[in-house]
């Protein structure tokens, strides 16, 4: 578990408090939301992120939604709340699986002050839930490494942490779980343009943890991998399809087809809410594309005074083109084990192991 | 040709002139270099980067050294000057043919002032030459693809072009020649970790060129293969080892094995004095590693008040580490043909095709 004050959600029962992801770790602050409203855009914008992380805001976005109604609910109201708050982010599946569940566990309801109470329930349900299967995920994933082995050299990509969960994380919950059964754990962070993920957040997690820590670029993966004994890569993901490819944060499918080059292990850490097998294949699941400045500038980064450090045209030419497409899809050839909360298996199980959680 | 006011190296006589890429695009500044100390210091802090244009610096640095002293030249000071230019940066191999050649030429001669008009011919003749290798090696690489099609798009690494040579670039080059045979090109830059030479020189000079261009992170080119027709990746060089294996910045070996898992074509582009055929694989390369704090912060951006945009702590924790391997080594598996000045070819003919040149 991290340090309390780092806890990404906490509820606040008239109002949800978000770690704001965005300045971390430069400042720690926290967003106070009291819409639905400021909870969609917040999502938009990444203060929260993390696929089990936006899912579980998303349920407290509705919570504030309907808290700031009284009186019967129309059921037209209730179904705007819901879409607006699914379309806050597409390509992560945890949310949309959220989203059904809420709409499911207030039928029969019409009063607003009852649906936001089941509402609040279940956001609540849904933390204690993610937390535990993280837990029992990290355990897991324990099992597929050499009991008679000390020293684990790891590569992740974006952040997995408690920072894109309700506490404990999925990839990086089993690199802490490995930490708790006496291994030593070296970890290489994928710094994760353009957001930063890894050297803002994974590195963050890391140092809070005393886990030995390295922070690379994104494209020095194959070098490390030619350099050091590397023993596995361990990534998270927003969504899994039938046939077991897998969206995650950009950058990782070039991740997995330089491990596959290596012979390293390539695991994939996902909760049951991360499988979506409406997909047959990655090729349907949406992948989110965002705007071009995120990548032609730092523009998530503010100083103090709340003015972008890198004011336009300091990292790229004023005017330049860029694309950002937010997620890529890793195809299930490259991964070697599904590392989740019910067992790890192989791309083929899927569909098999789905059907008994 | 880039416009004369971007070209990156100026020799002014009694000084050397420097388009500083460490602050572009944001600025256009030139540096005036009047000491060895002071063009070693600007090739090993990247104000001037890419290894044809280090190598000519290099020299252009000989030279300054050379002027500052008169009388007869101790040969001990002689070796000192040239060892402590060539270790400026090692990877690159342009640089020691050219002290070898610069140390060749002055053979017989003990004056300083003799020894600095040699090596002062000698920049200018590296100028002139490698801008007429540049313009064959384009003309070579448009002959790679095929003459029925009009549109092209490609992806690049790093910067190649006018900044990194004398003037026309070698990938960069390929990508002007090709434009100036009528072709339309698209561009995808990756905007190349830590140092950002994509995003900020390349993009620059296609903006400059009316090339359409596209900034990509560095994790993005798996995505991008899957989703538009991409024809060919052409990158530079720092070194080609014997058989094949390429030094190149950071980043070039992970889009070498994306490209090989796509079927895209890979091409290097190189000129002979990239070649090192002492050198049997590139295992043998030094790579060198730079400092943790360009991959933790962004420490090479300053502002106009001359402070770093990012100070320590801003994209990673305060005290996070890092790994900086400036280069990589792309295997010769992964190459499908160099672009040279004199042809183009696969890497097993490396050895017969550098004997006839």
């Amino acid at each position: 578990m991290p340090h309390p004050e780092f806890l990404p959600i906490q509820w606040k029962s008239t109002y949800l408090e978000l770690l704001d992801q965005r300045i971390l770790p430069g400042k720690k602050e926290f967003l106070k939301l009291s819409s639905a409203e400021e909870t969609i855009v917040a999502i938009r914008e990444m203060a929260v992120r993390g696929a089990p992380a936006i899912a579980i805001t998303g349920v407290f976005g509705l919570t504030l939604g309907a808290k700031s109604q009284s009186g019967v609910a129309n059921p037209e109201d209730i179904e705007t709340l819901l879409s607006s708050v699914l379309e806050s982010r597409p390509t992560a599946v945890n949310l949309s699986y959220a989203i059904l569940e809420a709409k499911k566990r207030i039928q029969g309801n019409s009063g607003w002050e009852s649906i936001t109470k089941i509402w609040e329930t279940y956001g609540l349900e849904m933390m204690r839930d993610d937390l535990a299967a993280n837990k029992a995920l990290g355990e897991n994933g324990v099992s597929l490494f050499p009991k008679d082995q000390k020293e684990f050299h790891i590569i992740t990509h974006c952040n997995t942490g408690a920072l894109a969960t309700a506490g404990h994380g999925t990839a990086l919950g089993v690199i802490r779980s490995l930490r708790d059964a006496g291994k030593k754990v070296v970890v290489y962070a994928d710094e994760t343009r353009p957001f930063l993920q890894g050297s803002r957040l994974t590195a963050f997690e890391m140092m809070e943890e005393g886990i030995e820590c390295y922070i690379i670029t994104d494209g020095m993966s194959g070098w490390l991998m030619n350099h050091r004994k590397i023993d596995a890569v361990l990534v998270g993901c927003d969504r899994v399809a039938a046939n077991g490819d897998t969206a995650n944060k950009i950058g990782t499918y070039n991740l997995g087809i330089v491990a596959k080059e290596h012979g390293v292990p390539f695991y994939v850490c996902a909760t049951k809410d991360s499988f979506d097998l409406n997909l047959k294949t990655g090729e349907e699941i949406p992948i989110e594309m965002r705007k071009e400045s995120e990548v032609t500038q730092f523009d998530f980064l503010k100083g103090s005074d709340g003015k972008y450090l890198f004011p336009e045209g300091k990292t790229s030419p004023v005017g330049a083109r860029a694309l950002n497409p937010s997620f890529d899809v890793t195809k299930a050839h490259l991964i070697k084990n599904f590392i989740t909360e019910f067992g790890c298996f192989v791309p083929a199980e899927i569909s098999l192991r789905l059907k008994n959680v």
